[in-house]
């Protein structure tokens, strides 16, 4: 076996952490879902896998997908047509799961998802390969009213505010208001526009530049009115005015820049300081058809997007049946994987367990578990000791686990009595009846450099 | 797109759940995980994916891995030495973990791990080939204690036993206990005859007696020693004296008896009625090396376990190192699927939504949003009405959903109301105090039809 061992090294793009990091990552996921539950979402896991031909429906990631084969497949099984992939994102089968159950479903359906996501990416430091997503997502049918893309930032700003971690500031722009704008400037395939200013903060305009005249035969003129729109950023509507300075028109335009502007004014009056529209944000996923979102961790700007999402009038659609939506992912490993790297959450233990009760000696085993008992019964997290040893020796272990309190049963007759082992103090106490201070019952998340 | 859609079925065994039962799923999965942490159990989540060679170290179940291959693999990619698959339980991840990790964990290490895992078998109805599982595990350096091997069905019985589930009967037996007998029979590989012991329930004494006969070349007295050992079993240490009576003897068989003896009395005697004695408990993997154990929901019996563990001393060694551990796992999509099978699991509302808020017109959207942010902050699970229509429309949709209470927000200074919609009683009523009756906040998960 340990030939075997020999090889037993992390594997690069799937983080895991430790058990204190799982405990601060689950607590978060709590808040989270306690958040979108509080904004009536209902929560939903699909399976990891879907079909490949469903998969590659979208352009982009198709080349990252994992593809499942069965060990002992047979010739020819894992290029059948009904070939399995792991999921790349939770929007893909969000799409399906409506499709398929719409008879069941009541519309609009508010929904949320967390679970992991895989990309078969080659390996590169800092590439996820495995992550976990948490997706808020509404679908109406036929339909979808445009408020709803001025609720889900706040719903985010709710969410991701209840967490001990650095506020993010959203970044929103419009699909029509560009697209609009290209077509009124007189170039043909906005997706190709689009998909070129996607790349400025990678590549910058320069590049961009040279890209637009290549990709979408964009003149000189038409390169800087793309450039000078994708530089307006406003935390306000006096986006509006800015984007009208420019000169172009067209219809597509004027319903992107209103829906764009009840955007903003709606996260103003809920949230202020939340949002701010920014016409450089453009999301590559060639599905969207609305509002587009990209949202920074503060203080990790320079490490991209935690959240994005958008609109989407065309994902669902089946036939004659449509499903317009509009949705927000979180990057729960994004954000974790950034703070954990800088030091900036901390867990008040490193264990579940608040009690320790120590063993005089192994006879005393079943009055020691009988304690234990009590002391769960009353929700104190609580382990017995593994074996009996000096008490000098037990508390010692208590203290290198972080367990803040170790219990003494009492012998011959004597009542039980429990040590805070931080400060020392020693007290006569009841299993039935003692409890922890309030902060002490549960490990506490706490952010320790603030907005870093 | 249309083409595509017509494909949009359920993939056989995996298994998705409605939004209402998702909810109870996590709702049970939170409960679980509290008893885990009151037991001083820390949380991990490992990788989806495992080295495939690490995977392939357990004999039986190495035909039902899938293995991963990136979409765009260059020829040759999938069948490297890395070559990955997904794991199909969560035993070998962690003991996996453990050895990467050691020198960063405290031991002994009490973990749980509630994950999704895969076994690539062929499709058949009934068979889950991606499903949930909860486990807990014990792991130390060098030796682990006994007394671990009695813990751990307490802990599974006051985790199983805080659900709204019929009662699991755990049946419990020793590795040790079985070998020993086999080699004082004389049968020398007792690998062997567990394996075929293992088949009784399946395939009955008859033809078990057949398989011993020819892969064991168990002789007739063999075979009905053998027979007679699986036919024993007691809820309490009268097991003891049966087996003395066969006649047996071996060291092994010794220290098996003691040991599942201290089992069953520390069950007896902490959880009554929650464990028996069964010698016909093999339990097929062959990493169990002492206690080995397995679950059945009561009335649901012939599904088969639905919860299943042991201990195993070599799972875990790497050169010189040794981590012993004991483990126990709860199929948890496997309950689920008998229970929601049989109709046995309700949630008091379909949504999450407690509080639906009417909307007389769109231009007060604004302050819908006030009354519905208010009472957020509060804890209550509230949502706008999508859109202004008669209250008599929006009651019905509200009534349709199962939200229970309808907000009218005050129109022309009046005050806001609430109605309760089950009651129809209405009141005045102000955001930032009014509460539901604590039964509605949240849905509540029950048991519909007890122990059926």
């Amino acid at each position: 076996m340990g030939a075997t061992m020999a090889r037993l090294t992390p594997i690069s793009g799937f983080p895991e952490w430790l058990p204190w990091q799982r405990m601060i990552e689950q607590r978060l996921v709590d808040r989270l879902r306690a958040a979108f539950e509080r904004h009536g979402f209902s929560p939903l896991e699909t399976r990891a896998v879907e079909p490949l031909d469903q998969l590659l429906r979208k352009g982009e990631t198709s080349k990252e997908v994992y593809v499942l084969r069965r060990l002992q497949a047979e010739p020819g099984e894992e290029i059948a047509d009904d070939a399995l992939g792991l999921h790349f994102d939770l929007t893909v089968p969000f799409a399906r799961f409506v499709l398929e159950n719409a008879g069941r479903l009541q519309f609009p359906f508010r929904r949320y998802q967390i679970q992991k996501v895989w990309r078969g990416e080659r390996p590169a430091a800092g590439r996820y390969r495995e992550f976990c997503q948490a997706d808020i997502d509404i679908v109406d049918r036929e339909t979808l009213p445009a408020h709803y893309e001025a609720e889900l930032p706040l719903v985010l700003g709710d969410a991701l505010g209840s967490l001990p971690i650095p506020p993010v500031g959203i970044r929103a722009n419009n699909r029509k208001l560009c697209e609009g704008f290209y077509l009124g400037l007189g170039l043909d395939d906005p997706a190709v526009v689009l998909q070129a200013v996607d790349k400025l903060d990678k590549i910058g305009p320069q590049r961009v530049a040279e890209l637009l005249a290549e990709t979408a035969q964009a003149g000189e003129a038409q390169i800087k009115a793309c450039l000078a729109l994708a530089g307006i950023s406003t935390g306000d509507d006096s986006f509006v005015p800015a984007v009208r300075q420019l000169g172009v028109e067209h219809p597509l335009l004027d319903e992107g820049l209103a829906e764009l502007a009840a955007v903003v004014a709606t996260a103003r009056e809920h949230a202020p300081g939340l949002l701010v529209a920014d016409m450089k944000i453009a999301r590559g996923l060639d599905y969207y058809t609305g509002t587009v979102y990209e949202a920074q961790l503060r203080g990790f700007e320079s490490a991209g997007a935690v959240c994005a999402g958008g609109r989407y009038d065309n994902l669902a659609t089946s036939g004659t049946d449509r499903y317009p939506g509009i949705g927000l992912s979180i990057g729960v490993t994004r954000i974790l994987g950034l703070l954990f790297g800088a030091g900036a959450l901390a867990l008040s233990r490193q264990v579940p367990t608040c009690v320790f009760v120590a063993l005089p000696a192994e006879s005393d085993r079943p009055a020691a578990n009988r304690i234990a008992a009590a002391l769960r019964r009353r929700d104190i997290p609580t382990e017995v000791s593994a074996s009996p040893a000096k008490y000098g020796k037990q508390i010692k272990v208590a203290a290198r686990r972080g367990i803040p309190f170790v219990w003494f049963p009492g012998v011959d007759g004597a009542p039980d009595e429990v040590k805070d082992i931080r400060s020392g103090e020693q007290l006569v106490a009841d299993p039935e009846c003692w409890g922890p201070p309030d902060d002490d019952r549960y490990p506490v998340v706490t952010a320790t450099t603030g907005e870093s």
